[in-house]
């Protein structure tokens, strides 16, 4: 009998759940033009009509059954843990060779849970795309959001190869780079990657609450860097305990390496002076081990372009000063690549960090601006 | 027999080491005229010529002695360890009466030190303000860094009253929000806030590091959530190392802090299953009271705005969309507040996001870009 899966390119797609994920792969797949038709569900009622009134999907329904009819290819974007009640929910509604993909962050599971609970004839291709937003649900969702991401499938040996194929050539036509990785492998690595960093935000955050208690001003004194390294102990508890139900040993693995490691930095620092060299040289081959890694770490991309260059303009804070440099670049012929405000102090001035695509481009940006603006520097 | 100091106004300030602290400061005093002359001295020729031509210091000095002669205020904006060499090579060349502060990240044994080193006759403030940049170097240094930003001043009860106001009057002028706390107070807030993160991120990268050795796609897979936790794990070793021997004991009681609360959230962790209820209740608590520790710590300052409306446009990535959409916005007059490129796909196009002082301003900017670019949403 010949295999029923993914022989024609997939033209429906039925996305469950419109949040960050799921809005951002309709929006991709309904503006790009990837699939002749997405059909969006979800539980909330604004995420329906954002979702129109922003081109996130072609049309909603209101029953989830409804929405899977006849679509070539499901996507799965809701916490993991609900998607034992969503296949229970759509499995008579689906037709056979319909190819089920997810996007949550743990995979063993799920891929354990769908072969128990999908009926025979659908194909379940796990994934999971490595891209998140500081905003939360369809309000952050964005077009681009997975352009360069690296996108995770999940196959095992079960997994029919053409619906991983077919999954595979919609991501990679959304812009991500599709990572083919064994369910465990992937549990393991983002466990370190993703899953303990979470964890160890949430301790320093309630390590901070604890010192606050006696002092008060502490949390004042929290700049970027407490910022920074916190940022994500502000996600979504539910899908973070969803996380440690579903990916618990790989997680308490990991937690324990990062106490080995804490560990060792400890006894460095204990045996460091004020007054002395006598063991900082092993605190200091930390310390720059651990920069050289992190340094080596890709940078997060905004999707864009490969050596940007940059100027600095100082510019006082007016009404149209934005505007009237971009008019100046423009009529020069110069592109912006991007552009940012770093800072502003109202009615007074700020800093404005634009980048160009090309280094000429921005050496003559220097030099148009630099009439107007009252400090340039190339970075 | 009068005080000497600060019976004036401080209208000569020399600033020992142009950095991304001590550059910043000097951008700010120079280019907002807040006095009459500021001088810089750096070892490093390429920050000196950089200092002059950005307008950071309105001249240099070679001879770190000669900076410092007759000024009012003296800057030390270096690592901390170097401060008694500096001391010891300016000492003889400063006048009775001159103020002497730093900006160094410990102040109890900053404290120790000047009171032991600096002669008789001259005032010491310490001080420390919590700001700081991904550019390092004189190269991040932004004449709006200390906008809004908290500037801690650690005087004790020798410190002379009219030198801390006389250095509360600048660091207010420069835009900070200047907060008086003791030494040690200080000390063991910035270990929680700063140096317990640092070490905590320093952990992390070395457990990838670990790990990426018998999985080596590991690193691939670190996005943002990664990226922003061990940021701060790339900076300079040795500025950590001098404050890992300068407040040791604040931090290693710190680490003792952490560890508390990872080993509470462990337990939890390993209290929850995948099939149950059991014990996710408590987990859930935790994580959902650090997210609201979290997020009632204040937001990343740009120095920006209260209450900033934002909308995000898609747009097509083609030579001089921003210009043209800032034209347009000016055109009809609207002033754009805030501007950032979310992300980008080369050729095809990218989101924007814009942000305006008024809520009216957002909603018209909605109206008249609808008809240019692709799609608008109000956020």
């Amino acid at each position: 009998m010949k295999q029923p899966f993914a022989l024609s390119p997939i033209k429906r797609v039925a996305i469950i759940g419109l949040g960050l994920i799921g809005g951002s792969l309709g929006m991709a797949l309904t503006q790009g033009r990837i699939v002749e038709e997405v059909i969006g569900f979800d539980q909330d009622e604004e995420a329906l009509s954002l979702a129109l009134s922003t081109q996130t999907v072609h049309r909603v329904e209101r029953n989830m059954a409804e929405a899977v009819q006849n679509a070539d290819l499901v996507i799965m974007a809701t916490p993991v843990c609900t998607y034992p009640s969503i296949v229970a929910a759509i499995k008579t509604s689906l037709r056979p060779g319909t190819i089920v993909t997810d996007v949550g962050s743990t995979k063993s599971w799920v891929m354990d849970q769908m072969k128990r609970l999908l009926p025979e004839g659908i194909a379940f291709v796990g994934g999971h795309p490595m891209a998140g937003s500081e905003k939360k649900g369809i309000r952050g969702a964005d077009r681009y959001l997975l352009e360069n991401a690296v996108y995770v499938l999940t196959p095992d040996r079960d997994t029919v190869p053409e619906a991983i194929d077919a999954v595979k050539a919609i991501m990679c036509a959304v812009g991500a780079r599709v990572l083919k990785l064994s369910p465990l492998e992937h549990d393991q690595m983002v466990a370190v990657v993703s899953h303990l960093p979470h964890m160890v935000a949430v301790a320093l955050v309630e390590t901070l609450s604890e010192v606050a208690k006696s002092y008060t001003q502490a949390p004042m004194l929290a700049a970027g860097g407490f910022r920074d390294t916190t940022r994500v102990a502000a996600g979504d508890p539910r899908m973070w305990v969803d996380i440690a139900k579903t990916n618990r040993e790989p997680l308490l693995h990991t937690i324990g390496l990062f106490r080995r490691a804490l560990d060792r930095l400890e006894s460095e620092i204990g045996g460091c002076s004020s007054d002395g060299t006598d063991q900082v040289a092993s605190l200091q081959n930390t310390l720059s081990h651990a920069r050289d890694v992190r340094l080596a770490i890709p940078g997060k991309a905004k999707g864009v372009l490969p050596g940007i260059h940059e100027v600095v303009v100082t510019v006082p804070d007016k009404p149209g000063v934005i505007g009237n440099m971009a008019r100046i670049l423009g009529e020069a012929g110069i592109n912006i690549a991007d552009i940012e405000i770093l800072r502003v102090r109202e009615r007074d001035g700020g800093t404005i960090r634009i980048g160009f695509y090309e280094a000429e481009e921005a050496d003559r940006a220097v030099e148009v601006l630099a009439a107007s603006a009252v400090i340039v520097k190339r970075l």
